[in-house]
């Protein structure tokens, strides 16, 4: 059943050697890569405004400078990420180059970040998304939290069918946004070149503004960075791509770099030129696009793409984590189990963890996590300080030819990623905070869990001190609750093993039941030793460990090796173990964790 | 940590030998057997004036003649059990006496109301002694539910602490409680005698009312019999009496009954007398209280003893439930883990159940119980016909001496229940008809129960027709993940089992890795032969079985046994155990429930 279910919606499971096939091409890879980056555009330029707006309308036309000053730091951003996509083609991005340039703890700082960051990018622009749904029709609004678990499930779904097919499907949404902001940022423009937009709407380049200062700008240019969070998600993916790898990722994000770029610009620059203010209830984008086309088909085109692209936004995490958790996990600082390819060849565990860790931060927030954004981008902007700083100390450690250029793109991308960081410590240390608690927190787990793998290599090394002891004979112990078919089967099989003795062991919790108990099995198991074990507090663990502690300790002195033979009858239908103690389990787990004997469990399937 | 705190809570566990001790003498018998019935005097009343009052207050004189009624009932049905008690001094009431005298289905029709009935009384009991304290105290009214299952959880601790224990903390609110009412029903009639009360407040006996009818009279004398719920909980319980337990449990029933009579007596009388009209946000003993003493003392000590023997009338359930399980265990219907003594001697698996139970059913409806009230009653009054017509054939059959007036008794007490029965689904059939759905439920469970339990006994007799085939060689599997440490300690103990061959697995994911490891293995176990299947789709159970099938099926022709010996490293803090693919964990649980193989598993316990 469960089986089947997994096959519907997953697929039927892939070849290894069908790896190739998984690959993405240049189109399809920036489509599910750029999603996150592109949907900035959605909210970035607005973010500018509002800063701008505490001074008055009149500081609006300082959006231009700042846009100018995100272009930058963009482009410082695209040139240093494929810099480091050609020096590390393996991918990982600024955690493996953190950790090589900057050592062990800077990269477990970057790699941390990204892991929550991406995370949150799924929460949050899912969120986002049924927001802008929702807005459109009301009456869902009360279901927001069930549509929002339902669109990370689906793509959860989609991801874990595999890298080519999610691209697949989320190609064209991706397209149509970048489509539908294309024709709005023409025809606003050409509106403005034939002078339908009246001048007076904004005021001109330079007017001088009473109460702006400059933290007040690098604050706006802070939140204005925000529209570049996602710009790293190429790096980390460099193995999805088709062969050449490095070559082809590094001209997807050449050509994000690009669209971003004129998307970005174009909707500045519109909102200065029609004076948009920004307005809770409306966003900078609906706005611009009603003073354009009015309310006609292009402005709910531009809306449902919007929407669209927010909640697709999330595949950006799903491409990047699983690979961040699989780079960590070979480093030994993440649970193995996320380095195994699923079914379909995807890292599946780490799709999923992403999944189910994001519903969970939507439930708990009940899908308002919009106060969950500047924590998201001061999580991006660490690990691209931390990576900017590193390549910059590799160019001056290398020198490679022309490193004196490769050194200045890295050393000013890293100088303006710092600044924003610590803008948004300066002002925004009441959502940031968090940051400060969770990271201490991560890296403890981090090097836990290292420790923890170095120790089990260690201990499992067959060239470690400590040598396999021969074993002299064997003890077996058999537990029997009575005279039944399934200890007879246990009885039979311990005495094809050749043991050195074999010990049943009985435990009445009625002192009557024992003289009788003794005289059947003398009867029935003559040559089988049995020992009573009487049990006043009615508990059967307690003596029965008793007891084979005490003759575990001497088996010890002469290397004899004590197996405890467990009869367990397998009932016919699931249901009817609810019917039996479980204390056979219960038994076999506790012995397995706290005694030095083996176990070995006997079935009996009952036939009906 | 939580066997101290079962400690703490629960106490120090008894020897099964100590049980003696564990009685109870006919006081404490009395209190916390009778608090159920008992508490019923505080709604019992008030069901018969809503009733009444659907034709008027004139009509209220009519409840006179009705209490008359349910005390003819009451003593039918105390004789009855009286009767009961000595017939079946081991206990077990209805579902004893029914599956006796009746047969084995009316039996389980009355041990599977009672089992329901026991859990509805919980559940309604503390929502309703919940609801009169947040009516005294306001402000607690939206914990109704917090409060309520904390209730249900301190009295089920009370009796997991044993009987006697939970029989002496709840001696004092009960004898509180009659003490109470008994003075309030003293200084009513009091004052009635010294002429304080205007006879003008009640119509006399006798006076024409419009309207009624003998069906509003029957649903108005049903609706009081509501007051005898709780009647057939000492006759469940005999095995708690102290020796002679039939004279002391038939004693205990004649002044449960004695006192039922006169507080209900006593309270319909001043109701009438002080012309009492039920308010929908005051009782109707509330009122009397009021009328009788003002707002003074004796008023708040009524309200306060009634709220707590309504929550304690809970524990009339636990006295009974667990015993019945027993029964029902006893005969096979129910789960075995029900007929076992926990720490203190208590039924603990039936006390727990039943706590959870009613904690479902309260969250469930949110401590809003009232209208599970004649589903409740209705499940009372089916067992109670059910018994009686039992005893009345069993007289008929039997003939002993005086049966004459035996048989008059319990057929008198069958007929009246069985019209209260008829009445409850005539006029509440709205709220009464989920019985007809689960009552078939539970009957097919305790059937179903019952085969599954003679099917095992039958598979479990060693005289079976199947003999056990010996064994005439074993065959072990090893599946091997590498070469290390826990893997030696495993292919040690294997060779120490005089096998007849040992196989180890391997399963690598890539092809390149096969032939390394092959060579590999020569040098370090040459003689051990190694099998490698190739996984193509990263799955290590899919070949593994298939392996594992071909290798048992070629056994079985020989009469050869396979066992699988699984290595396995226990890591030292149990954390670490989501750091490792539970992969021997799963496989170990697959194969003991599908395959015909004997599971072995050799810790390898980390030390660090």
């Amino acid at each position: 059943m469960l089986a089947i279910l997994k096959r519907i919606l997953i697929g039927r499971p892939l070849k290894s050697t069908e790896l190739g096939e998984q690959k993405l091409n240049k189109t399809k890879a920036l489509a599910i890569l750029s999603s996150d980056a592109l949907s900035s555009v959605a909210y970035g330029p607005e973010q500018i405004l509002i800063v701008l707006m505490t001074v008055g309308a009149a500081a609006f036309w300082y959006s231009i400078p700042i846009a100018i000053g995100v272009l930058v730091l963009l482009l410082a951003l695209i040139l240093s990420y494929q810099q480091i996509i050609f020096a590390y083609p393996q991918g990982g991005g600024a955690y493996v180059v953190s950790k090589q340039n900057l050592g062990r703890f800077p990269g477990l700082i970057a790699g941390g970040s990204l892991l929550v960051d991406y995370i949150l990018t799924v929460a949050v622009s899912v969120s986002a998304g049924t927001d802008a749904i929702t807005s459109a029709f009301p009456s869902l609004h009360s279901y927001n939290v069930i549509i929002a678990v339902t669109f990370v499930l689906f793509i959860t779904i989609l991801n874990l069918r595999g890298v080519t097919e999610s691209a697949s499907v989320l190609a064209y949404p991706v397209y149509l946004f970048v489509l539908a902001l294309f024709v709005l940022i023409g025809v606003g423009i050409y509106r403005i070149v034939a002078g339908d937009v009246a001048p007076e709407l904004h005021t001109s380049l330079g007017t001088p503004v009473a109460g702006i200062s400059l933290f007040l700008l690098l604050k706006a240019f802070a939140s204005g960075s925000s529209a570049l969070t996602g710009v790293e998600a190429i790096s980390n993916a460099i193995p999805n791509f088709k062969a050449p790898a490095p070559n082809n990722a590094a001209k997807t994000l050449m050509a994000m770099g690009i669209l971003l770029a004129v998307l970005f610009s174009g909707i500045v620059f519109l909102a200065y030129y029609y004076g948009i203010s920004p307005r809770p209830e409306v966003t900078v984008v609906s706005d611009i696009a009603e003073q354009v086309f009015g309310r006609n088909f292009m402005y709910f085109f531009i809306q449902g793409t919007t929407a669209l692209i927010l909640i697709l936004a999330a595949n950006t995490g799903y491409s990047a984590f699983p690979l961040l958790a699989v780079n960590l996990s070979k480093d030994k600082y993440f649970p193995r189990m996320f380095s195994i390819r699923g079914d379909r060849l995807g890292y599946s565990n780490g799709i999923i963890s992403l999944g189910l860790l994001s519903i969970v931060l939507i439930i708990a927030f009940e899908g308002k996590t919009e106060h969950l954004i500047p924590l998201y981008a001061v999580g991006v902007f660490i690990p691209f300080t931390l990576s900017q700083t590193g390549m910059t100390l590799k160019w001056m450690r290398e020198r490679p030819k022309g490193w004196p250029i490769k050194l200045t793109i890295n050393l000013v991308g890293a100088i303006i990623s710092f600044i924003v960081c610590m803008m948004f410590f300066l002002t925004k240390f009441g959502q940031v905070w968090p940051v400060l608690v969770f990271m201490p927190l991560i890296l403890l787990l981090l090097t836990r869990i290292y420790k923890h793998y170095e120790a089990v290599a260690e201990q499992l090394s067959t060239s470690s001190c400590e040598p396999v002891i021969p074993i002299e004979g064997n003890i077996i112990i058999v537990p029997v609750a009575g005279i039944t078919h399934v200890v007879e089967n246990s009885i039979n099989y311990a005495k094809s093993l050749h043991a050195h003795q074999i010990i049943a062991v009985h435990i009445p919790f009625e002192r009557d039941e024992e003289a009788a108990f003794e005289q059947k099995w003398k009867k029935w198991q003559p040559d089988v030793r049995l020992v009573t074990l009487h049990s006043p507090y009615r508990n059967l663990k307690e003596p029965l460990m008793k007891f084979i502690d005490t003759v575990e300790r001497k088996a010890r002195e002469s290397n004899y090796q004590v197996t405890v033979v467990i009869p367990q009858f397998i009932p016919k239908k699931a249901w009817h173990n609810i019917l039996h103690n479980q204390s056979s389990l219960m038994l076999r787990t506790h012995l397995l964790f706290t005694r030095n004997v083996i176990v070995t469990t006997v079935p009996y399937h009952f036939k009906k």
